[in-house]
């Protein structure tokens, strides 16, 4: 599918970080859909480098929506949405064109492009390239809670500084949810923010960088949604998520905890509460045999440290086959993973719209005409 | 894709735990392709339960070739695989049918399918449908072989046992590879392997299941395959493996051990050594921006404990709504994650060939007519 | 997609001619549906070669559920179906295994597969395939059925002669439709049967073959459904029904006849009547666009005179590059076309029931429990 | 795939009529082409509306690359290429927005979408979406030229006129594409030319329309590609044709000319020439089970008189469900076949192109780094 994602509901991806624009198509958008512009721009800022913890280059980052739009709302046709590149420095690159920065797709790109590749800050592997999803999954995060469906990414961990997890009672983890999607920096127990912020600080001080750990929960989602087998709701998710950059790993509900349990310690019983059938714990993210189960899903994703560092650096010029050593200018994140917790949303919202559609039609999601 | 996994070289799944068969057609082959007997039994043979460690119901799991080959070879139609069920016990499910057993698929599946599902043995879902998937990741294998490309896995871990890991010298790690895949039991360090299986026994005789951590190698996949953005390889041997029932979680190269690092000690920096250029470190596991750098690929799955114990649970009727006590006559796995290995190798030969064939075309793999 | 079709509603189809068995495995089948064990029967039995007018190769195709039947309805889970072949001549083939015959795939399959390719009988290009898509086609055709979807088609034209149209009067359209479909010989005007089975006689005794044009109507699908663009239900329902050995032409509605046309002659005016919307003419076949526009869904497709006859022929030996002299000894059929129609109204049904579940979901077809 | 279309080497258009702009995101451009500008523009100019016989409605259509293009050669990532709409008359549609044009997508549309579809112009079904298509085509079109494969299509008829075939000598017939394909108005026997533009501007002049048909020749294909079943050579050319708006039919080689001729009247005999298997005649259009046999490819595709004419028509305003009187105001085109024909050779090009790719692979196309 390279590109292509998604089955009825379906995002292509396009751009480089330092060519004329990136963006994004997006198709299935059920007709009559009114963007929420508030919700839309909110999500935007919140991917966006800000202060000292994040890279200095300084996009606008406005999205324009080149189709499938008319008179404020959506056509049914495909959506492109343009994000123009203005805040370059290509000339930062043209010195390492052949040098493979460590942890970074060059080499593989050089190899698999034959040299062709876009060089220029990470080309089409740039981090830059997650604007366009982000924009692509506030409509689906819209879709999403216009059927009671909410969804939310906190920084679980960052490097040793670890954040509370979500509530177990479900009314109180929503709220939590809404409160750190309002937030800057996601997080849920406000006395570690400050650390944190300080410890990627002393990253960026020290022209270094860190990652940590993302805790994800949707709410809301029915019971009954995913496949057997190959679509699993895990299979799915797993594969958008992957697609970012940074992410080495993926668990759902205790997932590598599981590893020194018995069944009998975290075996998710049923009751039946009010009527309805619940489990008690919810160790298996809301999913049981790739298929929701009706609780919460919950998944953590690892984000690496960021790759790209000033320090000073061993590697191979892959054209002459020397080894040289390398000291990257340019602006770089000391972390990305405050600002990758909203690009997780996004993918997962696209993946659960597009799940959600196969089981309901299209039909389910489409606007009424007053 | 329900059912379908694969692009060029691509599997479809089919049947159920107590049906009359269950089987896969693997689409894709390579004309000419003799297949490896001795190989396409010994897969076969290391998914098989066997001792005391495992369920005690015995199948033959002998695999039918219905279609695809011809004179002991393949034609480039798709193969369909079938096995017969034999050593079914029905009735110990009948008396549990509206009963959601606790981390099994029984509940979200009577929401998805309306009750119509085959509830007998877990039906479609059963870890049975997981040998046809070895049937066909026989055959994954052998072509990857062919080109050079070996794989294997072992128990990293069993609930608190800890194996070795894959040697970082890669000759040593090919030798590892190699006897690992003679074992029927993956281990590495033959000194944890008493301790392992005496814990099964230990939890078999409590009436209940363990889980633990498996480590999966290849070697000789050469740089340049996979995609940027949707198809990264971490994004499609994470859809493939989570595809086995009891995965619940994926890592790459170090994985979850990235969260608390620096950049700086975890960056993978190159070198050139005998004119090839390789990393010193090989954090990413061999994939860079979801692209393969020519180093071994490297990942580690988790598999929960197994679902089905016999120990006393509770649970629900969904049927009636009522909360009920359960305990499940039939015949468990203690462990499953023995002969999860053999899975995960399968699943991830599938997809790596596919990967293969995107990049070099059907007629690299063809067999040539003597 | 090889041999794999559909997105929702998924057909993957497998065997040869000679092999053990043909299958086909139907993955998305909305789960509580009962079978029509009649209208199943009848639909094989009308693909079935039968008296002189067809080739002498008698087999039962018993369609056996290997999969996805549980109490005699449908679990949701992929449904693989087997036929197994049994009178096969397949010494017949021996003779000529390196020889291409005229307009058979051999040839091509020959360098495809790099001499793979199992020979007898046109192995996995045989027309016997088709029995398998014709399984797949009747719960496709049962599911039409339940939602007021009616699909028929009848013999247009064999050789010289010439069949009535269906009745541009919608109810008796649909009569006729109910009436071609309980036909051995599909034909409007029964006035015309006898000449057509004596030109297929005249053939076969000539050791020639005839052809001819099928006509294919479906009454009661709603209008909006399809796609623009690359979805459009031609490009769905010519992609399906190429797939049909035979078949090397296919025009909607008017087709053809538009080219000398003026398009005031040929558009088609819209008038309410009775409240809905309807157009005076159906040139274009009852799509706009690509999308249905309510109107009956009308095809007509040219069955090609079967390759394989019994007259001397000129060829070629591709193993040794000489021109040879050919006779095909085995059993032809004079004309396929008349069983061809049960296979158009199959690939047709299987195609638009997955045009259908995009649009409503798969909720909308599954079966309720008593 | 609704917007989408192809395996490896795949196409996603957006845009709408009267929107900002229109464009198309190809991905699985191989690394390393140099744009063959000459030619690239050349396809964009046989597109454009020119003189009378055409809509008065002009466009610049400049193709501007926003991504995948490096320092003039492809990068391997995805071409994203925009067209900019200009010389909209959007108010010409106000107010006919409720009412249905015949035999245009307006009202199954309206269906569909709700109500919400951008109504001016057609919107997302206008035939300006072809300009983006033919962008793609080219690059297609240039990649089989490299690989030594030509294509070309011709007005076989126009209305009553009728061109002269393709010839059945490989040669001449070569030396014909490449005359054609020079030409504004593609045509083999000149002599017919006048003819045919006369009867445009006959239609233009009493405010109505004309169509006819097209033939389509591709040499150079190698034997071996395409695949049995559902992914047939004609499977997949008449998917992706059929995406052209006009196109109602289509048929290979002798196509409907198949319905009144014995086998032995139309088989393709095979002979050796100089070494190499050929067929005698081509009525099967280089195609033998779905897959090349190295004879060239030949089809034919109707399309239809334009749908839009200015001359009066009946219809209804879907909204009121009222029957009214239709004049539409705006630019027409009298006739699009002799545009058409460079679509056709576009969608034929992208899907060879694809085609080829699963058998050769990636690599086989890429370019070498000097």
């Amino acid at each position: 599918m390279k590109n292509t994602i998604g089955n009825l509901f379906r995002v292509t991806l396009f751009g480089e970080s330092h060519g004329e624009a990136i963006g994004v198509v997006l198709d299935g958008v059920p007709a009559g859909i009114e963007i929420d512009k508030e919700l839309f721009d909110h999500q935007m800022f919140l991917r966006k480098p800000k202060g000292t913890i994040s890279t200095q280059r300084r996009e606008k980052d406005e999205v324009n929506f080149v189709s499938g739009l008319f008179e404020d709302k959506t056509t049914g046709a495909p959506c492109c949405m343009l994000i123009y590149n203005g805040d370059q420095h290509s000339q930062d690159y043209l010195k390492i064109k052949d040098v493979a920065r460590p942890s970074h797709a060059d080499y593989a790109a050089n190899v698999k492009y034959g040299g062709f590749q876009d060089y220029r800050g990470g080309g089409h592997f740039s981090g830059r390239l997650t604007a366009p999803l982000v924009a692509a999954g506030a409509i689906a995060i819209q879709i999403l809670k216009e059927k009671g469906i909410t969804i939310g990414t906190h920084v679980k961990q960052l490097h040793t500084i670890v954040d509370d997890s979500f509530s177990t009672e479900i009314e109180e983890c929503k709220k939590q949810i809404e409160e750190i999607n309002q937030k800057e920096f996601s997080i849920i127990n406000e006395d570690k923010k400050e650390d944190m912020i300080q410890r990627i600080d002393e990253a960026r001080m020290s022209l270094d960088a860190v990652g940590g750990v993302l805790e994800t929960c949707v709410i809301g989602m029915p019971a009954g949604i995913g496949e057997p087998a190959f679509d699993s709701i895990e299979s799915r998710l797993s594969h958008a998520i992957f697609s970012i950059g940074a992410v080495k790993g993926i668990e759902f509900g205790l997932g590598f905890g599981f590893k020194d349990k018995m069944s009998s310690e975290v075996n998710d019983e049923f009751e039946v509460i009010d009527g309805n059938i619940v489990t008690k714990t919810n160790n298996n993210g809301g999913i049981n045999g790739g298929i929701s189960n009706g609780m919460p899903i919950l998944f953590k994703t690892v984000v690496k440290p960021t790759s790209s560092i000033a320090k000073h650096q061993k590697s191979v010029n892959f054209n002459t086959k020397e080894n040289v050593d390398l000291e990257i200018k340019g602006r770089h994140d000391p972390a990305i993973i405050h600002r990758a917790r909203v690009v997780v949303d996004s993918m997962a919202a696209i993946t659960l719209v597009d799940c959600l559609m196969e089981r309901y039609g299209m039909v389910w999601f489409q606007g009424e005409k007053k």
